[in-house]
Parts: structure tokens; sequence; C-alpha cells
């Protein structure tokens, strides 16, 4: 018990215009248009900041991702839409995916550098290599560059953005106004990268943020992403459907982020969940499947075969999965999303209908669907089982999800002595429980 | 009279940490650490947004720029800065500038498109196609593209993303909750652009935003730059010493456009000035000085040393400039910068102290000390000699320098005839009287 009211759990919010379920936008309360709205979101971030969560996340990807005649697209543009929120908000975090395909690191460093400021030390990068020959088409590439490449280009995106954010120390600025000199020239230090993929000199434009680095956040589950993860991540957010993949997937990233010579509480493991809450089970479970019945299955057998790298025609919907499909290892865009969707239909022998309507709610994510308490208690046993050390909360509906999740299942939490009553700390870092980071120029020099 | 009461004049206010003189950070009044401090912004934001202005704009260079020791640097990314005071203010329009050379459009387009949803239509954009080597070197090029290059570039920049602003019809989205349908596949295009430069599939992953387009600032006058202008942009910045030079900017970028098939009218010129204002012209040129006097000779030298292409060693403090300068033609970096700051030194045959002095003041725009009359007759005059659509407000120390100019001058314009006294439209365009654009696929159809 002693141990239970120390160790807490992290919660962050993944929120997406009217939530996670792809028929969401269909039900009379959702607002079609909240995906462009700021109005929505800062309503969104202050719920979550009046709940006291970690943060909140927005996914990217920089293309039209599937079909406009599906549901409502990603709409606003994620680091912009944090420092608006950063504004709007001055307790909780603020997490953001961006592409270290489609990127250049000096731009992006800035950006978060510049988040970092505004917001007081709130803003992490989820750091994705971004799958899918469609995003590349809208940089200048035919195809996607190959996945051992995408992870290869990612760190040391990786490498460059950190030594960018360390180029100022921490007391830079003099600011001695008598004498007339505003920064120390001898504290802001060029970068002077060459590697394989980027070439960037340095220093970065903006004195060093509240926070020294942003979060780094990873979302990959392939080997490449964990390892990746290992080396870099202080949280990782992954899709789990059962307790026993989950246990796996955090022990085998804590052993891999222990071998690369980190501590392994330096890096916190969010699986994925997708609250569906009622007064009982019987109602959650019943608003879960009208969710499903609003699903067009058409619009998502396109989706699902371009994932498998299939033709619609390939998916009857009321058939199982091809007998033949590839290995993970032939796949060269989204790896472990791949396998999990594959072992899913294989694990519960789901016809293509019944694996759309399990990944239209939550795109591969679990679906608790039950009462406020059956959801605090799946939170729970996940995290005193080890396999989690906070939950990424992924609200079918938005923002009567958020609402039902903060309103009945966070105080139960709470009440168990599982998750913070009032913020401790300032910063995203602090929430967390990270440290700042230390600057790569200060490990470098001899004690 | 009748005229004058119709023909109103448009007002800039471009912000920079603790004003536009370099010295401005040493008064006992200046937050030196103003640059990173969002709360600054916003007050800035809000104090020129309850005067009525048209709009506020951060410049920007994605380099360290000058010398740490001299000066605050320009710190916050100029995008995320814009959302952020969107939802700080509610009508002002808000502009940054962002480079062509060292962004990919699909990116940067998003980025003003989201822009332009949270602000509700007032983003604007400044297109520049960055001088310099050292930020071409963070970007992983040895030095700067050709100039005509950097221009080449821009035009086909502007190209893609005027496609992918278009992408969406404004009428795409149906939210037609009953079919299941969101958004209509045929009002949504893909752009398919192949050219020199970029390679973009598209659509934008956004509907199209409040004002079709962000508006298109300008802010090069070389040849170059004042073609690109003509073509695309719907006001311009620009550093312009005396009347009769600011007639001739005035006319031939006037006749440039018209000579592209646009109207004149379409393109509004907003020459800068740097107001420094006092009850008294005498104590107004006393403030002046000794902001002039607060700058160290030394830092200044070295980078005018840097922006002609000399050493330090060149440039005596108490001498000329030397004779044997090459001709704007030679010039690779920002060259209607180099010409005006040449011909500032010739004219007025002033010393590399002196004209370290005049162009610390406002880096080579028009300096005007006196009385609140004074400015405002000076606006007067070159408003109604065909010299300025609107004006650039540059001030030298900020907040002070705003909160001047807008108690002060801002009320005998109004009074004048010669400014709003309230808001008349919601968005940028509205506020500077342009044109919402004509989607370039709607231009395309025959009709
Ligand atoms: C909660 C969660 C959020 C994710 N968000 C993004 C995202 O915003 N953008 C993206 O491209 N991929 C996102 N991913 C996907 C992973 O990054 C994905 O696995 C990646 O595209 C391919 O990595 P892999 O091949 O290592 O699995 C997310 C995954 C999870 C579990
Ligand atoms: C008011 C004003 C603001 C400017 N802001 C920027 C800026 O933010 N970034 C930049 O690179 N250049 C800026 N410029 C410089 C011009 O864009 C400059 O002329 C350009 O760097 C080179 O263009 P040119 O060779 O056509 O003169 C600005 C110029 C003026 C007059």
């Amino acid at each position: 018990m002693a141990q239970r009211a120390q160790r807490r759990l992290h919660l962050n919010a993944f929120l997406m215009s009217t939530g996670h379920h792809e028929a969401s936008w269909r039900l009379r309360e959702s607002d079609p248009h909240a995906g462009t709205d700021i109005a929505h979101f800062v309503r969104l971030a202050q719920t979550a900041e009046q709940a006291k969560l970690d943060s909140i996340f927005f996914a990217d990807s920089p293309v039209l991702w599937g079909s406009v005649a599906k549901r409502p697209t990603s709409a606003l543009e994620p680091t912009v839409l944090l420092a608006a929120l950063a504004v709007a908000t001055s307790r909780i975090g603020l997490i953001a995916t961006a592409s270290t395909s489609y990127n250049s690191p000096y731009n992006l460093a800035r950006r978060f550098a510049s988040i970092d400021h505004i917001s007081g030390g709130r803003v992490g990068w989820n750091v994705v290599t971004t799958a899918g020959a469609d995003a590349a088409r809208n940089f200048g590439l035919d195809a996607q560059p190959l996945h051992d490449d995408r992870y290869a280009r990612a760190a040391e995106f990786l490498d460059v953005a950190e030594k960018l954010w360390d180029s100022w120390d921490d007391d830079a600025v003099l600011a001695d106004k008598a004498a007339g000199v505003w920064g120390d020239e001898e504290r802001v230090h060029p970068v002077e990268h060459t590697g394989r993929y980027f070439s960037v000199r340095g220093p970065l434009d903006i004195p060093r943020s509240p926070q020294g680095r942003p979060v780094i956040v990873q979302a990959g589950s392939s080997e490449n992403g964990k390892d990746l993860a290992a080396r870099y991540a202080e949280a990782v957010f992954t899709a789990q459907q059962t307790l026993e993949d989950a246990q796996a997937f955090y022990g085998d990233l804590k052993r891999r982020t222990a071998a690369v010579g980190r501590d392994p509480e330096s890096i916190k493991i969010l699986p994925g969940i997708v609250p569906v809450i009622a007064s009982t089970e019987a109602e959650a479970r019943r608003r879960d499947r009208e969710l499903d019945e609003l699903i067009r299955p058409e619009y998502a057998r396109n989706e699902l075969a371009g994932v498998l790298g299939l033709s619609p025609r390939d998916l009857p919907l009321d058939a199982q999965l091809p007998e033949d499909l590839p290995s993970e290892d032939a796949v060269e865009g989204a790896k472990s999303r791949y396998t999990l969707i594959v072992e899913l239909a294989r694990r519960e022998h789901l016809t293509v209908r019944e694996l759309i309507g399990r990944l239209g709610g939550g795109r591969g994510h679990r679906t608790i669907a039950g009462t406020p308490e059956q959801v605090a208690d799946a939170l729970q046993t996940w995290f005193d089982a080890g396999a989690a050390d906070g939950f990424n909360i992924m609200p079918a509906t938005l923002p009567g999800g958020l609402d039902d999740f903060v309103d009945h299942v966070v105080p139960i939490l709470r009440e168990r002595g599982l998750f913070r009553a009032e913020y401790e700390g300032a910063t995203l870092r602090e929430h967390y429980g990270l440290a700042r980071p230390i600057p790569v120029r200060a490990e470098a020099v001899p004690a």
C-alpha cells in the first residue's frame, strides 16, 4: 500500500476532432467542423487541465490521410495548434507529432524550442518516421524511403536536434545593460554537424528553453522503433490488445533502455485505451455497438486494404483475412501496426467486417466499454501488472468521451491514490517525473 | 476632401523584442528577455488591436542573425508565435515571415492555412528568399543559392502553395451525417505539381481556410523582388529614405503590377518608418540621440562589414565608406538592402560611425523624430504624394514606442479621416481592402 501511494500513473489525452471512433462525427451531438475549430480544442485542453492530466497529444501525418468521405481529416497542423493551446492553458503538457522524414532539423528544433518558451516548459515531441507513399509524394519523392533508412534518419535527426537545443548554455544570456553585452558569445556554440543525412552549422537562434529540450515521445513498436525509443524516448505510446502482449512489450522496452545505459525509469510506457463509459456495462456496450453501426464499411475496407497492401476486392466483408499475407519483415510502411492488425484478426478469427469494427473504434487500440469502476479497474490491473506506467486515453467521442473519463474515472483513480490531486510541478518533464537533460556539450567536457 | 475621407491609410506594426533600435534593450525600462516572453508579445498585439491597426508583423531568418553580444536575437519562431497570438486577439491581422529557400511548400502551406483557421481569417505571409550563407549552412548547403535561383524557387513555391490552398473547394465539406459522407471526394483535388524545384502531389490535409489563402506580403526591393511582388504580393514592405525614392518605388511597383494584368489597387505599398515621439521635437531628437549613443560600434561595424562583403578593418569608424564598392549586380545577398545602405552613406557623406547610428535605429528605414503632429504630417505627406498606401510602423523601443504611436499619432490620423475608428471587416484581407482569391482550379475551368 505504501508502495502504491508512491507510484502514480500518468495520463495523456490523445485528442482528435470528434473523437477516435471513425464514425463519431455522425453522432447528433458531434460538431463535424470541430477539426478546424480552435474553440473546440481550447475546451478539450482546459477540460484535461482541470482534471490535472499530465498532457494532451495530437497525432500528425503531412498528407491527407484516408478518405475525406469517411471522417473529418486531421486538420490543424499540430505545432501551431500547440502554440495556440499554450496560451489558453497554464499547467498541462502539450505533445505533438512531427515527422523526421519530411522536416529539417533546424526548422523543427526551433519550433519546439519556441513552443517550450511560449508554454513555460510544457512541450513534448512525438517523433515519427511517417509511413506511406502518399506522404512521400508531397515532398518530392515517388515512394517512401525504406523502413531502415527512415529510422536511421530519425536517429540522426534527433542527434542534430539535441545538439541544437543544447547550443546555448543555460546561462548564455547575460543581459548586461551597463556593459552593453546581451549574450555571451563564448556560451553560444555552433553545432557543426555533418552526417549521412544532415549537415547543420547552428547554433539555434533561440536561448535554451525552460525544459532544456522538449520531452521526446516515440510511438513505433517495430524493432527499429523500439531501438529508437530505447535510445532517445522519455515516453512511449503503444497499441496493445492483451495484458500479456503489453507486459512483454513493457519488459522488452525497459530492458532495451537499460541495455543502452539509461535508467528504465526514465522512459514511461503508455498503452492506448479507448474508454466507452456508461453507468452500466450493458449501456456502455450498447453505445460502442451503436458507434460501430455508423461505420460505412466500404470506406474502412479501402483503408484496411491500403495498410495490408491489398486491393479492396481481396477483402470480402464477411470472410476472414486471406491466408497468404506477407510477414512484417516484408512491410516497408508501419510495421508494428500491420502486425497488430493481422494478429488481432487471426487471434479472434474476425471477419473483415468485424475487424473493421474493432479498428474503427480505436485503430487497433484496446476499447474498454464499461462502468467507471470497470475502466478504472482495467487501468489499475495493467498498471500493477507491469504493463504500463500510465495510459494514453483515446476517447471514442469528443468532447463527451473526455468529459466522461475525467468526471467519472479520474476521481476513482485519485481516490485509490493512483493519480495526482494537484499538479506538483510546472513543466511536462516534472509531470512525468523526468529529469531536465544535461547539455551534450557539458557531457563531452571532462569533469 | 471627399476623396480623402474615402482613401484610408493602412498601418502595420512591425514588432521585435525590445524594439527596432539595436540598443533599445539597454534602456532601463526594457526587458532584455522580452524576445522569448509570450506575455510581452500578447501585450503588444493587444495594444495594436485596441488601436485598430490593420496588422502586426514578425520578421524571420532561420539562423542566429548577427551578434548575440549586440542585441536580443529574433527568438520565438514566428509561425508558432502567430498561432499563440491568434487566440489572445480577435480582430487584428497577423503576419509572419517565412523563407521559400529553406522550407517545403507542403509544410508551410499547411501551417499558414492552419493559422488562418485558428485566427478566423487573419493571417498573412511575408515571403522572403533569405539572404546569406549562414542560413544556408543550417540546411545542408555550403553557400547560399544564387539570387536568381532563390527568386525562381520562390515563384514556384508560391505556385505550389496557391494550388495547395485551393485544393479543397470552399464547399468540399458536406458533413452529411445521415448519409455518412463527411467530405466530397470530387471537391478535393490532387495538386500533381511537377516543376524545377518541387514535386508535390497534394491535396492539402485541411479544408480551405477562411481567407482562401493567406495575404501574401513581399519585402525584397531588388529587380527580382519587385517582379515577384508584382505577380504575387498583396502588400509590400519597403525601406525608403526620401520622398522621391519612395514615389519612384511606388510608381514602379504599381506599374509592374498592372503590367502583369493585376489591378494596382490589389497591392498595398507600406514603407517602414521608425517613429521617435515626444512632446517637443527637441526632446524627440534627444531621445533618438541617447539611443544612438548606447550603440557599441564594434558590433555594428562587424555586421555592416558582413553586408558590404568587407572586413571590419576596411571600415575605420571616422572615415567614409571605401570608394571601390561593387555594384548591386555583383551582390548575391540582400541586393536592395546593400544599395540602400551604400546610397544613404554616399548621399549624406556619412562616416562609418554616423552610418552605424542611422542603421542602428531602423536598419535602413526612415527615422522620424518629432512631435505626434510632425509624425502624422510626415505620414500624410507621403500618403498624399503617392508614395505609400500605408506604413510599416517600426517602434525604436517596445512596448513604449508602440504605446506612444497608438496613444498620440493614431488619434491625429483618425481625426484627419485618414484612419479607421473601428474595424469594419473580420479578416486581414478585409482590413486591407483585398479580395478573397478565386481558386486556381476555378479560374482554369471554362465558364
Ligand atoms: C498512440 C499512437 C500514436 C501514433 N501517432 C502517430 C502519428 O501521429 N503519426 C504517425 O505517422 N504515426 C503515428 N503512430 C504510429 C507509429 O509511429 C507507427 O508505428 C509508425 O508509423 C511506424 O512505425 P513502426 O514501423 O516502427 O511501427 C502512432 C502510434 C501510436 C500507438
Ligand atoms: C520591412 C522589411 C522587413 C523584412 N523582413 C525580412 C525578414 O523577415 N526576413 C528576411 O530574410 N528578409 C526580410 N526583409 C528583407 C528583404 O526581404 C530583403 O530585401 C531580402 O532579404 C533580399 O531581397 P532583395 O535581394 O530582393 O532585396 C525585410 C525587408 C523589409 C523592408
